[in-house]
């Protein structure tokens, strides 16, 4: 396969403006050729002003990250993603340390929590910025089960101390509603179309 | 991580009586040890018998590999599994050339269709079949596109004529309802609860 720049015709360099290894791994996977580029945006002044509203929250630090890389960088394409997890309204961050780890880790074991990941496109003459959700369920966990993955060292960097895509973390993921990369942090078929709008629209 | 034999206290040698490296390769991702020893039943004659009942069929197929295996491997747990990709109640088998594979595509493209995995376990005094359905829904793809994922080689050697896992499976399918793995080959979240109870019934 060709790369996926060559394919859609994408007319500029490709830049994603998040540190995020896992979401440059997703584009490595699709062939997306692309420079990193974390921004320096203070996502705490973001934090502070929309955390309660977790749709708003993660649309405001995904674009945020766009703009501010694409400012430094007028000729790219620039991708700023965020993604969070939500469950009974609220976010539930990276954990702190291993306590929060368990708690959050009790508190998803059973049950169905949301995960939202917004994607902001920032390009000359050009701006998208689409969320989409997905929902995941995981089985009852035990409490020795929850802490032999917390040992593990895998969710102490992950919101919601998981990562679906690590080794424990298929065996209690039992089912995904929606897009599964988009819970990894990226849904690679919806970038697909939002780069193939910006694509169409820029040969227009 | 320890193995998940020895987190499970698994008394057995664990056998995958499958040819398929996509699922070994998922029970290497679980650190689930294994050898792999693939049945050579007569695949012909259950599809001959079952085939136009596609739960009846992944069954029995799934069983019989499982069965065949124990009987050379007494002292073994032998887990079988097969998985059939179903649309409008028929089976959707692996493309014989590139025709075949561009109908099927053509015929996924912009509908939700479901995967199927049975899973057979055999030990000492014990079987357990299990099937877990996930449903898979692709975006609309240009003829195009259909074309240069069979070019890639890809869809030709996998049931259904895709690959979720694969480079270009992430770009079209929007969405999963259910086990994600379940559609790669082996629902890994099911089986561990196949595999717990197994062990736990075991121990008593």
């Amino acid at each position: 396969m060709n790369t996926l720049n060559e394919q859609l015709l994408l007319p500029h360099r490709v830049v994603l403006a998040s540190a995020s290894p896992r979401r440059t791994a997703l584009l490595d996977q699709v062939q997306l050729s692309h420079e990193v580029l974390p921004s320096s945006i203070d996502e705490e002044a973001i934090r502070l002003q929309y955390f309660d509203h977790y749709d708003e929250y993660v649309e405001h630090l995904a674009e945020a990250k766009a703009k501010q890389v694409f400012d430094q960088n007028q000729d790219a394409l620039v991708i700023g993603a965020d993604t969070v997890v939500v469950l009974d309204g609220k976010i539930l961050e990276k954990p702190k340390h291993k306590d929060e780890a368990f708690e959050m880790l009790s508190r998803l074991s059973g049950r169905t929590h949301s995960v939202f990941t917004a994607t902001a496109l920032c390009a000359p003459q050009y701006e998208d910025l689409q969320t989409v959700e997905t929902k995941v369920t995981f089985r009852s966990m035990s409490e020795a089960e929850i802490h032999k993955y917390i040992d593990s060292g895998s969710p102490m960097d992950k919101a919601g101390a998981y990562g679906i895509q690590d080794d424990y973390g298929a065996l209690f993921v039992v089912g995904v509603e929606g897009c599964y990369y988009n819970v990894v942090g990226l849904s690679l078929s919806n970038l697909f179309l939002m780069l193939q709008s910006y694509a169409v629209g820029n040969a227009a």
